[in-house]
């Protein structure tokens, strides 16, 4: 797995709120595609995880606003990968706009199968190793 | 099935737009619940439905803005099946602040398996019998 | 101010994501719809203060999911309030489905004028006093 | 400006419902984004259009859903002008997946000023001349 990688994400106009700023319940959905574009980066697939049935849930989620994101803005989403255990994968995400830093966030996850029970984190996703073929997109 | 409804609905702050109004896009969810909740005032209940493998999906979707909806208005949705069809549902909404008329809407379902493979729409949907037990809520 | 309210709200079925759960991001949305009616409840109205120029932001939100909320159940989401000082105000979060706690989570506030300009928290949300007339609804 | 634009988007995990599928409700703002992107690449520029105190609203949208789109999916959003009056702006628009036409919709926009008062829709949107010098981004 890649342990740190960046998106490229435009405020969309649904996304803005009165005060024509990023509503900041919208930070967690960017932060998700954060993730998602960082396992693909990295040689995986989400979609593909969850057809096998292994399903990655978010267990805690926090964020920090300093600056507001404002409609229209080009905003860069920088996802790192703190640490990852059997139980549980910790990220970190710093939200930019050019060079300033708007938001910071982390969340916590845990994977679950189709019944709930809690799984392991899969073995390659604890090592720089790439993801066994058949989660390959 | 019942033939009309209404639901109340309040805007909220994350569905209004930098213009303070509420989302065109959001109608069509406001839509959604005023489907969902004319199924529950007659008995029966979507999510049961979908459990027993009846997915209902929208195949056409429509609507007209004549005056915009602001964070924090109370709206009525009033929801009314236009013709059932075995191939197809049509409804017609109007959403409401007071007596004024903010847009009206119209839709087109159509039944599908999990296979994604078209059904015939439930016989107690074309009638105004109550829905089979095994889809009360 | 009333320092506790609950508000009843259904999952709605765009809210709720491939695995059938309500989505995590849209909680702190739900958290927002339980501050904003417990203001209401207490006499006052935040589109009203917004008008006035009194913008209310969100400067941390953080949450902790426990079980899923699934598309169409019934959720209690109690606000409570921990702490207002000048500079900002706290509150806490329980997503409830009957007597299950779901997720919990908390929310620090700052108030700011149309500038962008940090402002004192007006002194009717520091004290169990109604808020002034001009801001009633 | 230009007759015709595409772009990519992805549908991320929030925009997918219980089904696995693009919400119908989200296809409307991806022809936001389809008709914003069109404009950029025009020349022009809506957020400083908005700044401007040139309001573009929808007045009618609709859409025909002929096949679903998953969760992940990498789509093609064609938008294309079909006719601009001094009154209003027609779009029509393709949601593609490979080669698949997934769904079809149209909107008419029309313009206002701040106080909700009809405007002319502006010259240059209605040629293939470029936007004026102050709206460029």
């Amino acid at each position: 797995m890649l342990t740190q990688h960046e998106i490229q994400v435009r405020v969309r106009y649904e996304e803005a709120d009165p005060m024509g700023f990023l509503h900041h319940a919208r930070y967690f959905a960017y932060f998700e595609m954060g993730r998602t574009e960082m396992l693909r980066a990295s040689g995986g697939c989400y979609r593909q995880m969850e057809e096998e049935g292994i399903l990655i849930v978010v267990v805690r989620a926090e964020c920090r606003f300093r600056k507001p994101a404002r409609y229209d803005d080009l905003l860069t989403v920088r996802t790192t990968i703190d640490r990852v255990t059997p139980a549980k994968i910790e990220h970190r995400y710093e939200v930019l706009r050019d060079t300033q830093c708007l938001a910071e966030g982390r969340t916590t996850l845990a994977v679950i199968d189709r019944e709930g029970r809690v799984r392991r984190v899969p073995e390659w996703m604890q090592t720089p190793e790439p993801p066994p073929k058949e989660t390959l997109a």
